[in-house]
């Protein structure tokens, strides 16, 4: 694996590539996390990874693809759910988890910006999209094995569900100034479960 | 009132002032649907509104001054609250409200880039935050009348659920490519009265 050079935190398996492609990713969320997206370039990210300028132009091309690159890694590198056995247990998991994130200086400021810059990048959007894509589906199963030892009605929507317990985190996150604390993640998780036992998130056909 | 010069939808009571207020926040708002904040320049307001350079320095001074004013306009034009006699329908009614304005081509833009803004602009955050308590405030009475009708358990925290009832919208908009439609205000309305009810909105000492 080579690794014994890597500085602690950047290593992963696989090699020079992967090793290159870890401290770019790094190098870019730290720029996004002190300056926003409209700050990022490719050459001060290059000279952050102490990487070759040209490998950077050739393997990303733009900031929006490095962008793209860097929500792909961190839905990868995003920890597996936890299992409790119970609903509520697995959401309040899946809460404290955004909560922590959110709350966490570096990578606060990083979604904020990403978020932001999606608001103006088409791209940008599509790669978080699929951020939050991967992440749902990841967490989804605590849904469906809820529906099966009865604890849900029969078609519940995991997506829904799911969706259900970061809303009221990044809502916060984005319109208030109010502190992201655990109290906070372990109510959206208890609102989620609430309204998922009432049956609010079962499949409907869209009569109206 | 002297309104007889004024374009239609432009048109406030108040006189000279009002409407140079009215035509400045309706340019400043058009600039930041279509171009978002980054964007955003006195002059060109001023040009937007065909009012003086001059006029539109002295009041606001900023960007961040004329965003913060606009803000503070929205907060006050937006619609009063309806009241239906159920918290559901409230709820409801509240949800829609939200999701016409968000599913709203330049309404919808215009909060995107605001919250685009307040990622990085500190003031802009102020205003906005300020904005949501203005909205919030205006809707939190349909939440004590329902505590009153016994509708909901004493003690609910009425800011709470209004914010539950805004909060999947919002991350909707800003974290996935799905329509903002009524089928979604409703669910969005549906889960925040059944959290309510089932006491997760309840004020608690905070033991954890």
């Amino acid at each position: 694996m080579g690794m014994k050079d890597a500085e602690p935190g950047t290593v992963r398996p696989g090699g020079r590539t992967a090793r290159v492609r870890a401290a770019v990713l790094q190098a870019a969320g730290d720029s996004l996390a002190e300056g926003g997206f409209a700050r990022l370039d490719l050459a001060d990210i290059a000279r952050r990874a102490e990487v070759g300028k040209t490998t950077v132009y050739r393997r990303w091309g733009t900031v929006t693809g490095l962008v793209a690159d860097l929500l792909l890694d961190m839905a990868e590198q995003s920890l597996p759910r936890t299992e409790t056995g119970s609903l509520l247990g697995d959401l309040k998991a899946n809460a404290r988890l955004v909560q922590r994130t959110l709350a966490d200086s570096r990578q606060g400021a990083l979604f904020k910006a990403v978020i932001a810059a999606a608001t103006c990048e088409p791209k940008t959007a599509e790669a978080l999209h699929r951020f939050y894509d991967i992440r749902v589906r990841e967490w989804a199963p605590c849904v469906e094995q809820a529906v099966d030892r009865g604890e849900l009605p029969a078609d519940t929507d995991p997506h829904e569900v799911i969706r259900a317990v970061s809303a009221p985190l990044y809502y916060r996150l984005l319109t208030s100034g109010n502190a992201l604390d655990e109290p906070a993640a372990d109510r959206a998780a208890e609102a989620a479960a609430a309204a998922a036992r009432a049956g609010v998130y079962v499949r409907r056909e869209e009569a109206d």
